[in-house]
């Protein structure tokens, strides 16, 4: 298991973290298995969406802004439930096939850590899994 | 793989599974790898999320209301289109890390049950794969 | 790791994917172990679902329409905005246990491909890691 740190810098916020997940996969050493990767937050999120056009990321991060708005008269006294829901919704984890070494994402994927409740100094972990066939 | 029995008590409703699920992954022996969860329902689902603060999954279940409302003028006759929504919006499975035996969760991370047409007597399946290398 | 093609007819649509999956499982040869899909697309995505009424995946294509509209003044170009929102939300990869060589799947859950931004000719991946233990 590899811990990749996140350094978020605004409340709301994606970042491309594909290149450090690929170095995870090719130090690990396995050519064919199963990639996981592992955000240990509760307003934090994962996911895999296009990483060629910015505003992408930006749209993405406003149409959850409509889905959980941050002010809906919450109980949680902490005031940050939108980005609880946002995790529930998005994910904390997610698998992706290894072949020949890497992570097999199609051509516009990027793998997108998302930041709910930031700024925040974040990690996620990364494991693979040998195929034991 | 292990069976895990969830009487739901109300119709939408979070259930904190995380013990369960924590003795399924000591049982199955392995100590290294990774561990899935898999609810065999169409109208449950499965998360991660805080398990501190009880407000927390309560601003979760009336988020997700708020998103999939329970009246819509759905086709399905079963009146419980909402239902289905949530669980693909949340999924029915999620793997997690195992390392040394215990699963790999955040300080405030519980895996959660979650109930959106009960009450009913639901199940969720628990396997282990070992890590081959 | 195989690839399974769907070919969609309209913008939105689900497709019953289920027994395609089921013979990747069937051909791998595993009789335990853990079933990935991967949907390598951004503006599509991977669902678990009721496949034995067709009016829930309806209500389902739906409610994600009012989730995530199609015209909500988004900054992407490309207009289709509200495809890569619900990618991320429903998805684009699921794992299930294998069991006895077949998915483990409920009485009414069915493998749904999600297509947000059809038609088109898509793909998805399927690999089976057998249970090293």
């Amino acid at each position: 298991m590899d811990a990749i740190s996140v350094n978020t810098t605004s409340r709301c916020q994606m970042i491309d973290v594909t290149a450090q997940v690929r170095a995870a996969v090719r130090k690990s050493g396995v050519k064919s298995g199963l990639l996981t990767c592992f955000v240990p937050h509760t307003t934090a999120a994962i996911t895999i969406n296009e990483n060629a056009d910015g505003t992408v990321p930006e749209d993405i991060l406003e149409g959850l802004a409509r889905i959980a708005p941050a002010d809906a008269g919450y109980a949680h006294s902490e005031g940050n439930s939108d980005a609880h829901i946002k995790s529930s919704l998005v994910g904390c984890q997610l698998s992706v096939l290894v072949e020949k070494g890497e992570p097999v994402l199609g051509t516009w994927q990027g793998i997108w850590f998302c930041e709910f409740d930031g700024p925040r100094a974040r990690k996620m972990y990364v494991k693979v899994v040998g195929d034991a066939m």
